[in-house]
């Protein structure tokens, strides 16, 4: 009878109630939802079998659908491109090997095969291959910790290779698995800040190349490397620290130029090389060995031997491959994936995550069975590639083919490079990664941000590396948590002469509002772990309601729950409602319900929630309850 | 220009571009409702100075609240309701402490000081402090793993009663710090599934007591105790089997009996008493040790001693009782909020959890320090108080003194208590813990809770206890952070005749959508874990709506994002709708935003998101969005 008479009020719309969709249903859109939520075979789902097959390894294997269409005018671009990376590729392989405590080559063979690997499995056209500081540096610490590079060079290198597998393996299952979204728990303040802090110890690292001092902690955070130069004064070299500060001009001096004058980024990009070459020269005639100027040493000719026999898993060390390669493989798919992204989107092109782990895991596969360590796509070497002009991922075969052309013929010539060009040129390139406007954006921003991010560069900073990493990425899940326990509710209130409702602290308008009647809005989710929480601010609503003399009416004797911001509820939310309702009831106090989403509305009805409190206290809309009500008004007798 | 030519067609209210709030004050409202959501203080802050120091007194200590004003006749129900629980809790506390492996007698003495605790300090009219099955079998387990009690009894004990001051002492200052809503992080189904699980197991284990088998496995899981059983048949006992079986048909016909006729609830609470009785008595008269049937053994008469010199901080041990500590702390208070929770709400009161904390750990400070171990707010024992009409926390206090004079006085008598009695009141408890119904219900509404009821269940039942709940909870956390990997956004339609849009899913009616306009409600929040996907999905909304010719035009060229319920962003979020504006800038689709949400709206201005799209394509509501984009294409000229 309730409902009939409510019916005559009911305007054009009602809500509805149709059966919940199966188990079935809910769990394979939860599914596509969740792995594909960029529908990756759109292209090919509805091409005719033939051209399905195609489109299906032009997919997987992008080299077959760029390379058809290749032609010379391209090829001059990429060409021009290649040369550029390769000139970076140099001495930054050989800078960065010096972070992981490998010897130079590697970190030169490792320019040569991923490249290849990835020109024809990746699928953005801008990303250059390489070696990454922060990367280099964890694998030298992780693995220095169980073996050291000194006493068991063999050992410790198959270490490295092992780490590179395992991080090949990860990255290729999670690609396959389409868990790239794991990728997205590490978010851009972590990124930020961890960045910021390895920067900081990378360059206070080199402090060691500079002053060319001999003996230097293993330790990596500010307090023991600054004492530790400063203890080992009688050690420094005067020499070694005004070339290292001349370079450093050199370099900073090239940056500012190309930050002058964009067009002129290649004499930034051939910097580092200039300074290898000039080092080089000078060591060689100047004989700066004399001098206490190191030099990197004896570099073999030839191109990269086998390693799948070094890779080791033997259970006594294999705990520390494992960890370098975990933490390397997020932190390398988190720069690659980021960075081909960020280009991308200049370009009005889009990349595939998953697709490309799997590119970047295949690169280091092959790069572990042939004496490569980690590579990814870094983002300096990525801007030079896109600021040279390249056209395809042909740029990073052209720099491939350099850098074997360097390792058959002129790898020896590089032996003389002093290691204090090598500081120079990481201090420089580290530079640029502390983000101070960054950080002050986030902080006028968002303070909690903020912290996360000095979570993660003073962790970095001042304890060690992956602790900081941890506490950051902690800090950010409890913050996802946080949320949930708290989501957001508030007052609703007409906005006068519309029927828009909106926050009454965001809208501070004057307006009539309906005596008895208060109208929330609620957060979404409502989950176990925050359906209490809802609760009880529901009841303090009510409270402040009847408490301030702003309703005219004495007491709430209806409430109204705007549930469309709501997507997800689950069976201790849903418990919530049912002891909301009982609460309420005792106080003789309605509750109608407003447009509920399909998701938790199935769960309201197969809970018997809607039985419970009447389909006729469910309304489209804000308009429809308060409607009802009045209309319940006028007829009183009838409905209680 | 732009925004005054759409002034003319904005409606009555316009966005409020208010100065962001400081940060000052979006700390102090977060704090507030983080952890004060309920308001505690709201009695007493408004009182004058003299009313407010008692109100505060009454307040920490709801003792002074309630026994001025009692009177005899709340007494007399009182003291029936206290002998109804003291009839529990004798055999209940001999029974538990043969769990947690602990002498009997300290069962019974739990039973004594910690009631009286929480009868000065709790806040609960209902709750009936007691020993509680689940947390007694942790304790033996936990710390029996370290210490043998047949070898060590002393120590053992030791370690017991550290573990109870470790829960206390969590209990207290989780109080203290208002972390209550921690104890949310248990859900329900969580809960439910452990609860059922430990009963399992519980039952299985009472095998031991009703075969008379003498020889028993320390392993709690089904597998292993299930074999015990059957490779000692050679040890069973037919004598004391045939009791056993008496004693569990005896105690079942009680709550047979209570669940038809609600007003004999009293034979089922004092059948447990009875069983012992009988059980003693027939042990005595009959020599019961003679046919295998074991009895509880002395019992010294006298109250608790003090053991506050016995609490054991021992490197070497402390593990154990720190680990039963937490994990036990945290069931109690699960336990004991819960139902005080929800017999208050069928009476109407409401009582503050984070206050019952306090006195819940208070009550297990002076416990561990009078030789009581581990008590909570059993949920029978409160059920059977409830039923038994007590109207104050005097109670407890009557309960308390019953066990008081028992200890005094009779306890030598329970020394005949055989032990296959025990185990039929503990199986006979157990087996109302496991509630089919509730599982078929989460079955029916939620699948993934089940899920997470079920691996709490198996877990608890086929592993162990702590695998169990950390599995368990662990699967409600990644839930909990897949749901905000994953905020559900949905398409949005007119309704005919309306000026409402609703999901087009769940209301698919044939409407004149207006071509070349696509509005998306977005999910909340917009965070790390998910911005990448929103964006993701809103170009596949976007690819959908121009392959499909439902919006009849061919490609959309304004799109409407509806964050209305969006209540919270982060900064990675913010970053993702910049990324998102220039990918569709580029495409030439216009971006709107409608209704954010204060905090959303805040941080979008101080990010210099708005300025970035334009305040002019803000709006209060899609109606005014569509408008605007009308009259902006009768005179395109005049604005691109």
């Amino acid at each position: 009878m309730e409902g009939e008479i409510l019916e005559n009020s009911h305007p054009i719309h009602n809500v509805n109630f149709a059966k919940p969709r199966s188990f079935g249903e809910t769990l394979r859109s939860d599914l596509v939802e969740t792995l594909f939520p960029d529908d990756p075979f759109k292209d090919f789902r509805n091409a005719p079998p033939n051209k399905k097959f195609l489109k299906g390894v032009q997919y997987f294997v992008p080299i077959f659908e760029w390379l058809p269409k290749y032609n010379m005018k391209l090829f001059r671009y990429d060409v021009l491109a290649g040369i550029t990376i390769a000139s970076l590729a140099i001495p930054q392989g050989i800078s960065y090997a010096n972070l992981a405590k490998i010897p130079p080559i590697i970190g030169l063979y490792s320019s040569f095969v991923p490249p290849f690997i990835y020109a024809i499995f990746g699928s953005s056209k801008n990303l250059a291959v390489g070696t990454v500081a922060t990367c280099s540096l964890i694998i030298g610490q992780t693995i220095g910790e169980k073996v050291s590079p000194t006493d068991n060079l063999k050992l410790y290198l198959q270490l490295v290779f092992t780490a590179t597998f395992i991080t090949g393996v990860l990255q290729t299952a999670l690609g396959v698995l389409r868990l790239g979204f794991l990728v997205d728990f590490l978010s851009h303040s972590t990124i930020t800040g961890f960045m910021g802090g390895t920067a900081v110890i990378i360059s206070l690292q080199q402090l060691k190349g500079i002053f060319g001092i001999s003996h230097f902690t293993t330790k990596t955070d500010v307090v023991s490397v600054l004492k530790t130069v400063f203890i080992r004064r009688h050690e420094w070299h005067w020499q070694s620290a005004v070339v290292g500060i001349i370079f450093l001009a050199f370099l900073h001096f090239t940056k500012y130029l190309k930050n002058k004058k964009p067009k002129l980024f290649w004499i930034s990009a051939m910097a580092p090389l200039v300074t290898v070459i000039v080092g080089g020269l000078f060591a060689y005639f100047a004989h700066a060995e004399k001098y206490g100027i190191h030099v990197v040493g004896p570099l073999k000719r030839g191109i990269n031997p086998s390693t799948i026999k070094d890779l080791n898993f033997d259970l006594n060390y294999v705990s520390a491959p494992i960890k370098a390669g975990v933490i390397t493989a997020i932190l390398a798919l988190a720069e690659g994936i980021a960075i081909g992204r960020s280009f991308a989107i200049t370009q009005n092109q889009q990349t595939d995550g998953n697709k490309e782990m799997i590119a970047f895991g295949l690169m280091n596969i092959v790069g572990s069975f042939t004496s490569c360590y980690l590579t990814t796509g870094p983002f300096s070497k990525t801007a030079v590639n896109y600021n040279a002009g390249c056209k395809t991922q042909m740029s990073n075969i052209v720099m491939a083919i350099i850098m074997m052309l360097t390792l058959l013929l002129l790898a020896p010539l590089f032996s003389y490079t002093p290691m204090v060009a090598l500081s120079a040129i990481i201090m420089s390139a580290m530079f640029g990664l502390i983000e101070y406007d960054k950080y002050y954006h986030l902080y006028k921003v968002d303070k909690f941000d903020f912290c996360i991010c000095m979570v993660a560069f003073l962790g970095v900073s001042f304890i060690n590396m992956d602790t900081g990493l941890a506490l950051s990425v902690g800090l950010g899940m409890i913050r996802t948590l946080l949320y949930t326990a708290r989501p957001a509710t508030c007052k609703l209130i007409n906005l006068p002469n519309t029927n828009l409702y909106r926050d009454v602290e965001q809208y501070p308008v004057s307006t009539h509002s309906i005596p008895g009647i208060l109208i929330l809005q609620l957060g979404s989710p409502i989950f176990y772990t925050n359906s209490g929480y809802v609760r009880e601010r529901i009841l303090r609503w009510i409270r402040d309601e009847e408490s301030n003399g702003d309703s005219q009416g004495d007491s709430v004797e209806h409430i109204i729950l705007d549930l469309g911001g709501v997507t997800s509820i689950d069976m201790t939310g849903i418990e919530g409602f049912f002891e909301l309702r009982r609460l309420l009831e005792a106080k003789a106090i309605k509750v109608a319900i407003v447009n509920p989403r399909i998701e938790v509305l199935e769960k309201m009805i197969k809970s018997k929630f809607i039985d419970n409190i009447g389909k006729e206290f469910v309304f489209l809309s804000i308009d429809d309850a308060i409607e009802a009500y009045k209309f319940r008004l006028d007829a009183p007798n009838k409905l209680t």
